[in-house]
């Protein structure tokens, strides 16, 4: 495992920390491709290098994911905002629903877009508690589908695994792909942004199961059509290159480290760190339900308000970028992705260690 | 003027050359922003550096095409394809047209994706040559708007100026802008996919007029709604960050090269040059008519079929890289973006003149 330590202890929310083998291979490629003589970002995306690139990282998601063959995996462009729209239209049949739970600003942006093109509804929703918690589904749905976030970025909240319900879940997982297993049979459709653990922003997947697309009885425009793009092997026009090929360096990463069931366990070390000490140390309160709470982002505040500026500044002393919450929850937010140290997080306890002795 | 020779005399039709010093900077950037020790592509695009790299890129449109205050400039994903859809959805009212100057397969495919959303006509269309040619557009219409391709990648054709005609134009500029001077105030809405002149691919400019959005009477989804974009400054949702730092260094190239006028000069140079020998040489024919030539892509075949194989491979001894020719024409196509050097052109010219001295 990479565990060189970075100046710079970096807690943002996304885009955020990657690897830095991965940032010198990609700086590398964007003066020459392994030697070509051609930068990465000026060659055909039909060369022979490019189509290695994408295959390669279309094949990485498989095998990390350990996706059955009827899956299919794209990596397109417009983040998952768009996704929100490409996926109600794909899924929802003309006369069919989707149930959404809205556990968060995004889940609540993503239903908004599926009203526009069919039958969608809240199945659930933690707005009332200010999204402090991940409502339990039901186990039955009379829905076509149903619709989750599966880790809630600005409220720090997350399932604690893949939920049981009796139809197949679309899955937002931009913040948490890759942070463990997933039980992939549960799922018709997984899309997540690349610029939390898979690569830097300007990308977004896509994995479907084959079996559940083209029976909505809708006409898709081409760019949203998820047939459209898997007819052209994900190169239905120019891909997001820079974004592609970092994606699969970021791959390669993580299967060279362990793949998903070792990153599972690094995750869950650097949240028992970082939850410890929010539950012990008498300044800070955790925001998230305890049974809700986020592997990836911790989310907390101070226990008196006027210790909110001095923490940010003592944070900054000690390196710590990207801490400051966000203006929907306030405080503190500590991002803790796959390519975060635990040595960071270790730098951050000792830094809310440091605060209660000098504020407490 | 940045003038350093490639190893490799790139020719490609997109993703294509950049200029050298971009892609030094963009590489260090990976590794380090200006010393800020965190990578370009591990910050929030809310830090205060990216919202200025957003800022200093859009500014750069407006300057660089003198754009009336009323213009916006929105950096956004998809590319071209998704454009397609978005220029019919924001532009064509909901009883109104939108009528198509069918020029190539793009303009071709903009059509397709317009007829899904309102009225969309061709206007007119050079199919029957195999769009050998750029047909003259009336100097009226009844439409709304008319929508142009200024330029055609696969067939080498492009429009001599900005059109006559007495009612504004949506252009999908996508592998001619920065070519030249645009007669901005002609156009409601100019777009183009990055990969050609502007950086890297991973990003779509829009440049619109603020006076023709918002009045189609259509319920616009979010992310393909111009507007809500603009309400955002670009960053509705996490944009495509290092392709649009790396088209913000694109563009200062630009500014201090001379910016789109001296760009012509040069493009009108290499055009000169690469014409000249396809008309002087016996041993090759130009595919486009002779008025409706592009300066950004040359198309040309041998006179006789069998020396294609042989000159493909002279080209290459050359160190010369993206020569081949579309499928849909065959032959060769040289592609002379901005950053490309005369001095490529003239290695190119050279090659020409040597196998007509063996081949002859």
């Amino acid at each position: 495992m990479n565990t060189t330590t970075h100046a710079i202890h970096n807690f943002s929310a996304g885009p955020c920390i990657l690897p830095e083998s991965v940032l010198q291979q990609a700086a590398d490629a964007v003066r020459d491709l392994d030697g070509s003589g051609l930068s990465l970002i000026e060659m055909s995306h039909r060369s022979k290098p490019f189509v290695a690139i994408m295959e390669e990282a279309r094949q990485l998601v498989r095998t990390e994911l350990n996706l059955p063959d009827r899956y299919e995996v794209l990596f397109l462009q417009g983040g998952a905002s768009l996704g929100f729209l490409t996926t109600a239209m794909n899924f929802i049949p003309q006369e069919g629903i989707m149930d959404y739970a809205v556990t968060g600003t995004w889940a609540k942006n993503a239903l908004k877009e599926a009203k526009r093109v069919g039958g969608a509804h809240a199945l659930t929703s933690s707005e009332d508690t200010g999204f402090d918690r991940i409502p339990a589904l039901p186990s039955h749905s009379e829905a076509d589908f149903v619709h989750i976030t599966t880790n809630n970025t600005i409220f720090g909240t997350q399932y604690q695994g893949d939920p049981e319900i009796d139809v197949p879940m679309v899955a937002d997982m931009s913040s948490d792909i890759f942070s463990r297993p997933v039980d992939i049979e549960k799922y018709a459709c997984i899309y997540a942004g690349a610029q939390k653990n898979m690569g830097p922003a300007g990308t977004v997947l896509y994995i479907y199961d084959r079996d559940h697309i083209g029976h909505t009885g809708r006409d898709i425009p081409s760019y949203l059509d998820l047939a459209v793009h898997a007819a052209k092997d994900s190169m239905f026009n120019t891909p997001p290159v820079f974004a592609v090929y970092t994606s699969m360096l970021t791959l390669r990463w993580l299967r060279d480290n362990g793949g998903v069931a070792a990153a599972r366990e690094r995750n869950a070390a650097k949240a028992a760190c970082i939850y410890g000490e929010i539950d012990r140390n008498p300044l800070f309160n955790g925001f998230a339900e305890t049974d809700s709470r986020s592997v990836m982002n911790a989310t907390f505040t101070a226990e008196d308000e006027a210790h909110t500026a001095p923490f940010l500044a003592a944070c900054e002393a000690a390196g710590i970028n990207g801490i400051k919450g966000h203006r929907s929850v306030g405080g503190f937010r500590a991002s803790m992705y796959n390519a975060l140290p635990l040595a960071s997080v270790e730098v951050l306890v000792e830094v809310m260690r440091e605060f209660e002795r000098t504020h407490g």
